[in-house]
């Protein structure tokens, strides 16, 4: 298995995470032409709190191309976007199995934008695709998922219709540099590029059903207003939403913490049990107390209260570079090789 | 004229603005029986950026009665709400006109809750007021002023329905001690005690219409969602409105821009000019970069776009300790003193 | 097993840590009269990231009395030390063996002050305390800790007559409400009371040696200077050091990195492996990036330089609430366990 | 008057102070080639909380070259070092005046490392330049300049030998983008490449003697150890000093609070009075409570307390890119205006 992109933020939260994966076994790592054929432990900038593993310390980065990792029929995609649309389907053509944490093919219309616990149905959509035998699967924008695990118990048990979110980001999600240190500390930017369309156009294909070859996307209406805040790791998001039915409380409560999904279900090795927690606490979610449950995987609930316009109103964090990014694309890979999705490659 | 609660956090702001005023004399500082008869200097752990005024300096602390204050008919309080309401009485039943920061007395029927942009004809109703020959009139909480404030413009120009806010809010807004240093860093707290209801409550009276000896709230919906965050001063709110007249974008800039409230058309002392910034850059406003705007007397507003629930969503801040406490509470007095309040007490 | 002062910030920390502790079984805990009597998980407010551990949400919180915690021939103190001086006594009187965080006995004459990859053998001095039966033992100041552990390899294989420190100090130091958030965001704090001298009088005594039935302290020099900064945990400092014999910048990095001390001979369950790690990143050690090594136990050392006034510079790194407060207390308890002293008692 | 460099953020210092200086008349401002051409509120993203001023906003930007600053005789350099070098030699040889706040040319022999309190005498070294008809003069590095503030009156009193500096240095020093907000928030750097060098050795310069027509360096031992703290402005120092004349904790207080230079003799227009405050405060200076003072071009001192190691320990704070940039070398360009070196011009 390959990781694609590797001496990146993102990149590095793959490695550390897929090194002692019970099912994935580090092979390869690539980054840009300058970094390639050096130790990876060289190449690389090393910037998690947890030491670079030894697995992966000695790797000879690759460049990022099929023949660059030979014998890996999953890639793990981190690339930037400026290069991920061509290189993703480079290794697509080469029959791999891509799983992206990238933007760019998020979108397709033949590609499944997946969050493992909410829309497992979509990955039936990459048997579709005619890439020349490999497929590529996707995960969401970090700030859409935390948003979508929220909302998933909400949609099954009453339907939801509108939904409107402000964001409380932190600063890992853009990356690094990203931010410059000079304007977070004392501050808050009311701006990130391009998050509040991804969020408001991406949960509605994540919610949406699977018809034929195609998605068709939730009827939901989503308002995103994105907030960059000098927090290290967690988006926050303060949701109002409209359901479907009538519903109290204490059955929103109860719908988040009844829920399973299909990863629990599977067992899959990086699913968080639970997916979801309510918190009874006033004052949580907060993200440096809470952003660690399940791993950085689950998605940590509170505040449900009545909106005075929409019907109810409630906070939601998950861990943006966990869940929202590495972790969130090898559930994904997870489910897809539960279900045999590599065995079926070449497809088409 | 006194400031009553001088010690506070909000009360060294009103002797930081009131050491070098125009029209108002810094006579009489009040604190606690603990610090009373002790020179202000030495009473107070001052923890302005601007040193602590020469005419302040020497002033011996006085009792919060009254007798402690004579010669003072007017009097700004700072005074914490487990004492505010009981110690407010006594100094309007004492023939005073108070001007308070507290909330304690805000919502009463015949109190105004004034923002002198947004609602100087509520003045009136203090001359209403049966309360032994004084009157009270009241600032409203930071939170709200902002909201208010950049509504004022929409609300004349195209009558707000529905006004969905988030608000981002500074730590200099939980006073002294506040929030604990260690739970702010790299952190976010969704939860302010109180705070939701105020602006849900607040903004309809303000926002309302004086009939009689009444104020009709206004049939505006609001809900809000509060949360503190690192920020040391500068609330800033994300809101959403919907409009009972259809508007452009455009249109709505040009209402912010081309706004003119009572003080500024008095030309008060302590009026910004203009009273509303409205931004182009799309990052803006930022709480560091733009609290000051005004003498932090202005409420900044950027990223007017549209909303796919409401009609238009936007980003207002306001300086919390500032227009939000003290400059906002002098700005009320000077109205007042204009309108010529002062001199037609005693009331009733 | 009991801890005292359960419910504070490092009596979370001593609840965590010791909740799945191979040797120790946690029995009772205790606090203020206040919270007496209720479930522990009811009275404490926990703010820890690890949730509360199953063993401690239930125990009924006792009070702070031997009686309060029978067969408990071992107790963790972790109380104030506005109540600490007396109830420690009481417990040692009772026959227990007291481990220590708080300051009150750390300088009585027959009190070792432990850090047991230091000063091992000052653990005999317990043997000669004349208590009632049971004895204290202490752990050094939170920012003492990492200074000793740094310079103990040094002094093993050079000698240190001068000791200069300037530290970065983190706010959990402080406990909770500690300093207020207003106070810390873009801020730093020179003064914390009482730290300069704790540093200059602790590592004198933990340096010094055993004679007869006391410690004489070491002859080095220490100056201190100790800063709050806007850190969540860990103590950085910045060290200078006058040695006694001639040495080279390798040879330093070879004695911290070829070091290891009694609890890593004796295999000790909380002892780091290794104690003391050297980096060689020129913008190392930081705490948000190491101060989780070896589970918050180890000194993290970097920077090594020479110094144009004392010898040498370096940096020194240690996680303050973990090493520094409870971790570090319960590797001393390992110690006392390891070498025999709960049998022993009564003690005299 | 031109400003060299004007869109980046010490350029933007630049022009914020001089738009409105008494003396001197913004005329020109220079930037990359990408800029030039462009009205400067186009060119710049203006971060400064001041707004941009009238004067500046619809300069056209031009190229930093003496043509491009005709009727310029005095030009102030905001350049990045990597072009700073020969841009600055090029306008010395175009008989300009170059005052400058890039490191290339402090330590020629023949420029003028000035802090107009220090080391007013060193102007004269200007006269001797053979640059081709104009001069460079040089402002220290900001942690330099706040340090040799405060020593200023020590050495004149008593003598000082050996400086012992550890710095808690402010993000703004580093520019835009400077250190990644990522790594600023709950951490601490404490590594700033290049920085100890420059106040190791720029500190015997400035407080080196004129003799002849060179800088005899000071004989005093200087160690600085640099840290990156997460505070926007303001270079926080704690120092110890070894003095050549033994003293009281008192007169050091006096000789601080006594001390007058020559901007404050010749009452300088940029000059702060008094050039430096010492606080009696415990807990004091601290960055974002004292950084102000003196329009934020003092020094403030506080802590004077005996060092175990040298003879006495304080701290310092000034403002970096106040005193520390901007205000600096247009207090230089003050000094040398008023000394009538324009007038002198062309040189050799």
């Amino acid at each position: 298995m390959a990781v694609l992109g590797a001496t990146g933020s993102v990149g590095q939260r793959f490695v550390a995470r897929l090194a002692d994966h019970p099912w994935f076994e580090l092979r390869v790592v690539t980054a840009s032409d300058r970094s390639a054929g050096r130790p990876y432990r060289e190449a690389v900038n090393w910037l998690q709190t947890e030491p670079l593993p030894a697995v992966a310390a000695d790797l000879v980065v690759g460049e990022t191309s099929p023949d660059g990792a030979p014998d890996c029929p999953l890639v793990f995609s981190a690339l930037d976007s400026s290069v991920a649309g061509t290189a993703e389907q480079a290794f697509a053509r080469a029959g791999r199995l891509v799983v992206s944490n990238s933007r760019n093919h998020r979108m397709d219309p033949d590609v499944p934008l997946l969050v493992p616990e909410v829309n497992p149905d979509h990955l039936a959509l990459a048997e579709l695709q005619d890439r020349g035998g490999g497929a590529i699967l996707t995960n969401p924008n970090c700030s859409t998922i935390g948003l979508v695990l929220a909302l998933k118990p909400l949609v099954d048990a009453f339907g939801v219709e509108e939904v409107h979110v402000v964001t409380l980001q932190a600063l890992s999600g853009a990356g690094v540099p990203g931010v410059p240190g000079v304007q977070v500390v004392d501050n808050v930017i009311p701006f990130i590029p391009g998050e509040e369309e991804k969020m408001e156009t991406e949960t509605g294909k994540i919610l949406g059903r699977l018809r034929g070859s195609a998605i068709e996307p939730s009827a939901v209406r989503v308002s995103a207003a994105c907030n960059r805040v000098p927090v290290i790791d967690g988006h926050q998001e303060c949701v109002s939403v409209r359901l479907q039915r009538p519903a109290t409380v204490d059955e929103l409560k109860e719908a988040w913490r009844g829920f399973r999904g299909e990863p629990q279900r599977l067992g899959l090795p990086t699913a968080p049990r639970p997916a979801i927690h309510y918190l009874d606490d006033e004052a949580a979610p907060q993200p440096r107390l809470h952003r660690d449950l399940g791993q950085g995987m689950a998605a940590v609930v509170g505040r449900a209260r009545p909106c005075p316009i929409l019907d109810y109103k409630f906070v939601t964090l998950s861990h943006n570079t966990l869940r929202g990014a590495a972790g969130g694309a090898i559930l994904v890979a997870e489910l897809a090789v539960e279900r045999g999705l590599p065995e079926r490659l070449p497809l088409g």
